[in-house]
């Protein structure tokens, strides 16, 4: 009989756990993968505060893996299939070898990039090729860069990068944007950002980094090689929601629904970090998510 | 003249900076006193996740302000003394010496428990006097306890602390609770927690660290001493939001209001860490804080 069950093994359920288990809840985190999640993607951490060696992705998951470990927590490698009782005060965990009985569910189970599909993309995912501006931009001042979408998440990568790359070509499968008429006109007015329209990009090159990207015009067929050397993907983000999205809420993107606490429209089920709906999907913000699901959970199984 | 101007250099601000200062924004922190904030009076920090080397708050303070310190960052120990111009695309900081322009403000000035103001109590300050429950609650698995005060604070520390204390003893000045009767029943059907109401701490005495407190009937004068390790003082959190509240919308207990992206209701100004309404202050919690509202002030100044 556990109090709290961790879905999910990244910096929001390890973060989870080591507030979970240091408050002497018997604590236990499922996690198929590896721990880290997509942290472990990241070559270099640069902006998660007071961590300042700029430790690798994997490393730092290590660190908070073997801070977890300080505590007293059951870790397994089982996957969850199924959740019973949801509207109960114990709950049941189904894996396919075991029945996990527990008070609170937490659900950090994360999202990933949407890719591109192309050649290059995953052989040099961390050295050239990003999906997040904030986290890698900073890496690439001076140099010449891409952004590939036409969203929100797009422009504002471009405008971001603009501010200290000395490029930015934005290339998008139309000649329409889905984001917003004030950012469009923002990127439109800025002399480092260049736009390479009814284009896909059809495969990123380079030796050990990225140094070229091929882009094929959906109209004519005509192919253009872009130099840069990186190439930030934001072609959207999709969460890992299909299990909990059978228990508790989703909004229209699919992300599960939370309010500030972090819990979801069923009692003593709990989302963090960038499975739920939050403005900002980063390490720390993932990692307070923890922290306060964890808390609301202890709150929840105390009072 | 500055894109962004953080005022408060705790581990909200610092965060702020960090995330500023990476997206080539002129970020100027305006720190008075020391950096850090309330970490610095952390003994030792043993779940800020990642950092399991259990650092003192004043080291993590200090890694913190080395990781703002490799990005292009001002930092200045003036005070701000007034804002103008809140509604107009440049705003105006005023301090004694100086006057600084800025396109956007962060309000990260902290808060502060509440004190006893007793014998004692500064002198312990780390070493068995403690404000966070769930901060330091852990140090003190199997020891004698006491918490100080009767709202929910109050009650979900002693619940928490319950779990793996030895004993825990609740004081309130009162014979009754503000807190929620759910969690009064819960206490006191608890047998670890027992009660001393109608009474106030007098004194917290010890060597090195606490090893008693002496607590005063109010009715009667009777003094009573409590032999404890640890003293939990849960009446309160004041919020350093007068200089804020002469602009922004603060909620009934002084606290800044904010949506999700740490907007206050005037444009371009935002709030982040304690001194906002948030349903957790932690270490982590206002690094995530600074993270969302540097992002939502550089997305801002972007588009």
């Amino acid at each position: 009989m556990y109090d709290i069950i961790i879905i999910g093994g990244g910096a929001a359920g390890l973060s989870a756990a080591i507030y979970a288990g240091r408050s002497g809840m018997k604590t236990l985190v499922m996690e198929g993968t590896s721990y880290g999640g997509q942290m472990n993607y990241t070559y270099e951490v640069d902006n998660y505060p007071g961590v300042n060696d700029n430790p690798s992705g994997a490393e730092l998951s290590e660190r908070m893996k073997k801070h977890a470990e300080k505590f007293d927590i059951e870790f397994t490698t089982e996957t969850a299939k199924n959740i019973l009782g949801i509207n109960d005060r114990i709950k049941t965990v189904e894996t396919r070898k075991n029945n996990y009985h527990t008070k609170c569910i937490i659900f950090a189970t994360g999202a990933s990039p949407r890719k591109l599909g192309v050649e290059g993309e995953d052989r040099f995912y961390g050295v050239g090729v990003s999906y997040c501006a904030a986290c890698d931009g900073a890496f690439f001042k001076g140099q010449d860069v891409a952004v590939v979408g036409g969203g929100n998440t797009a422009f504002e990568d471009a405008l971001y990068l603009a501010r200290f790359a000395k490029s930015v070509t934005l290339i998008h499968r139309r000649d329409k944007f889905r984001a917003a008429a004030t950012l469009v006109e923002k990127a439109k007015e800025n002399n480092k950002i260049s736009f390479v329209l009814d284009s896909e990009v059809s495969k990123i090159e380079g030796d050990t980094t990225v140094s070229n990207i091929q882009t094929t015009n959906k109209k004519t067929g005509k192919k253009t090689d872009i130099p840069v050397s990186g190439v930030f993907v934001a072609v959207g983000i999709i969460p890992k929601s299909e299990f909990a999205g059978k228990y508790v809420e989703l909004d229209e993107n699919g992300f599960i629904k939370t309010n500030n606490k972090m819990e979801t429209n069923i009692t003593a089920m709990y989302a963090a970090g960038d499975v739920r709906n939050t403005p900002l999907r980063q390490i720390v913000t993932s990692a307070a998510d923890g922290a306060v699901a964890a808390t609301s959970a202890i709150n929840y199984i105390n009072g």
